[in-house]
């Protein structure tokens, strides 16, 4: 009996692992003012029609169900977003800041960084068109890598502009309409060969010398991004991110401001991206509501293997998890008589909010010291036939005290002071 | 554009309210020394076939995917469980004390406190069989429903024992193989006529009478739940639970101790039930492992309806979700030429922990003010003509300071200590 391909089971140190990433996202998400929203896991499939290009319409998990409804497993959130927002946009105030951290679905070839489901952190700034809401999304998604003990030495924002290319193409004669499939040239530009570029780039009676002179200096069409710039650099951000044109981002949905983030060995798959995407929700809501909006995806696939690569990461992650699964009392219980003192106790530890755990069997008191060492336990109750007092020990420090059990809540308190 | 009947959009309050429920979970758990684990939300059909009675098979949203394997939305995690158990058992320490809030799928009638998705706590011990585990599964539980602010007064564990049924019909003639037929007519025993038990009942050589009595006076059948009930005596928790014997549960996989928890008032479905499935690893192993097992599942729907209904819980809810939505700082910017000093203060404040917002567009003063008080925000932070002085405001307390820049974080963390 075996997991489906591209799935994946969380055994309690995975498990440890995945939240780890969720509990930091929506940290740092709380951080900036970003408040969290959910949508279903099921959705009619015309909703991941409708959006335009329809891009992952070919890899999704989709079927009729038992009431003859088309649907599918949700692969993006920015549909159930969009739906969101058009029924209720009234009742909140503008601008939204809303981020969510779905489990998503594809039915894609499994490689390195990809699998057929995964989470992702999506940051959605809704309502307001200023640069200083492209910085400020920018400035988070780069505090939420910095959060997971990355550096600017280990990642890069590749930011970039489409309404500096399509400034560029109208100024040098391309016609609106042609506008996508010039953009659609730049995307491959990095991928292609000279000469292959040279010959779609004919197409629009332009050269690979016009696009090398344009990325080299691109002028006024691109003072967007400098004033972005600025607003990063206030923030002591701005070593976190690289002019970087030939990103355009395949999706037909982005309107302007676009960016990636790389690993800077670039040995991984893209860990973000993101954008502009003002005309979307109107176009979602058949046209009943216009707001200019941006956002960025991250995966926790590329993300969890890259914290792996990286020792400072790796590090912060294993302390979490460690300190996620340690007990921080185990009641051992010296003499059988005593079993129900001894249950009195834990309940009273439990109460006091305290992770407390104890050998359900009968076990020699060897045995429970096992136990309890086995469960990161830092302190041990012993009870025994000196009740009413108890052994108070500190594990890691072996240290011991012997104490009247009314005392106990009194004496474990200062030993367990979390950092 | 709808979303499917039976699932649910989480606007910011509610999936602030969500998680509150998913946050307690996990507490609790892991203050009793539970560890989390997760599965995959596709699975094979055949894992939920296999399990004995397959109960849910009927209600399953189960498809072929895009490559021709027949796969559902998990209805349940048991099956999930004893898979990943039967794998990986060497690997831990028995006892396991494992649980986890999965979203489950089940293509059911829509009702009050049931949907066609919805969460929900498992709780399992696995590889110990004495009373003492069964003590501590239920202590879990009760916690459990105690730390939503839950009483008494609100809740109660009906606790039963198949044995003690299986015992009394054995001692009066019922064969081992008709058992389970028996155990169907108690199951049904409270929502039947005295009339149409005692016709399924003559099927056993028994009458109404006989089973009127045992309830009434078990005996020593029912000694296991009496050891049961000194365990959690100890704790101080035995005025939560009740014996009721008619509590048999419908799932053919519990072998031995059962319980279901009900609201005082039963206005709602049961909020949670488990028991004892001893032989179900076995079987979903094909013989290859066998362990004892307990465990328990409580779903959000019907937990959350009463946590509105409560107002003590209620209470408890609300304040918590008005805290994860609260921003503790806002940064007013009164003069539009220091805004790159506003936005280095934002970063200062971000990075030591902060939730901190702002004004993303130009604003008046007086707006900004407004917006710090819908964000719920303790202090404001004034930055303008000043600096490097800045003023700082205590909303609530409507007090007032102005000091250097420099000061600010020492400034702020005795105002903002968290309770």
């Amino acid at each position: 009996m075996q997991l489906l391909p591209g799935f994946r089971d969380f055994f309690p140190e995975d498990c440890a692992q995945r939240n780890y990433i969720l509990a930091t996202w929506r940290e740092v998400a709380r951080r900036y003012g970003f408040v969290e929203y959910d949508g279903p896991v099921l959705e009619p499939i015309e909703l991941y029609r409708k959006k335009s290009g329809g891009e992952l319409v070919g890899q999704l998990f989709d079927f009729v169900d038992k009431g003859e409804r088309h649907v599918a497993m949700r692969p993006e959130m920015t549909p159930t977003l969009a739906r969101m927002v058009a029924a209720r946009e009234r009742d909140f105030k503008k601008p939204l800041k809303w981020f969510c951290v779905p489990q998503f679905f594809r039915y894609e070839k499994q490689q390195r960084g990809r699998l057929r489901e995964f989470y992702q952190l999506n940051c959605d700034l809704i309502g307001e068109a200023s640069a200083s809401a492209d910085a400020e999304l920018l400035a988070l998604l780069i505090d939420m890598l910095r959060a997971f003990g990355l550096s600017q030495q280990d990642f890069v924002v590749r930011v970039s502009d489409r309404n500096a290319w399509c400034q560029f193409a109208l100024n040098r004669g391309v016609s609106e309409e042609r506008l996508l499939d010039f953009l659609a040239v730049i995307d491959k530009w990095e991928r292609a060969s000279r000469e292959e570029s040279g010959r779609r780039l004919a197409e629009f009676g332009l050269t690979p010398e016009d696009i090398e002179q344009f990325l080299a200096s691109p002028g006024p069409e691109a003072d967007h991004l400098k004033s972005l710039a600025a607003d990063l650099k206030a923030r002591g951000l701005d070593g976190y991110i690289e002019l970087d044109l030939t990103i355009v981002r395949g999706l037909a949905y982005y309107t302007g401001f676009v960016f990636e983030v790389f690993d800077r060995a670039k040995s991984e798959r893209a860990l973000a991206g993101g954008g502009r995407y003002d005309r979307l929700i109107e176009l979602m809501s058949d046209g009943k509501l216009s707001l200019p909006a941006l956002g960025f995806g991250m995966g926790d696939v590329v993300l969890a293997n890259l914290i792996q690569d990286i020792p400072a990461a790796k590090s912060l992650r294993d302390q979490w998890v460690a300190q996620q699964h340690a007990a921080d009392v185990f009641v051992v219980l010296a003499d059988e008589n005593r079993r129900p003192e001894a249950l009195g106790i834990l309940q009273t530890l439990r109460e006091a909010g305290y992770r407390t755990d104890y050998a359900l069997a009968p076990a020699k008191v060897g045995k429970q010291f096992q136990q309890a060492e086995h469960r990161g336990a830092t302190l041990a109750v012993v009870i025994g036939q000196e009740w009413p007092a108890v052994k108070l020990k500190h594990l890691a420090r072996r240290e011991e005290s012997t104490i009247d059990q009314t005392e106990l809540l009194t004496a474990l308190s200062p030993l367990l002071a979390k950092s």
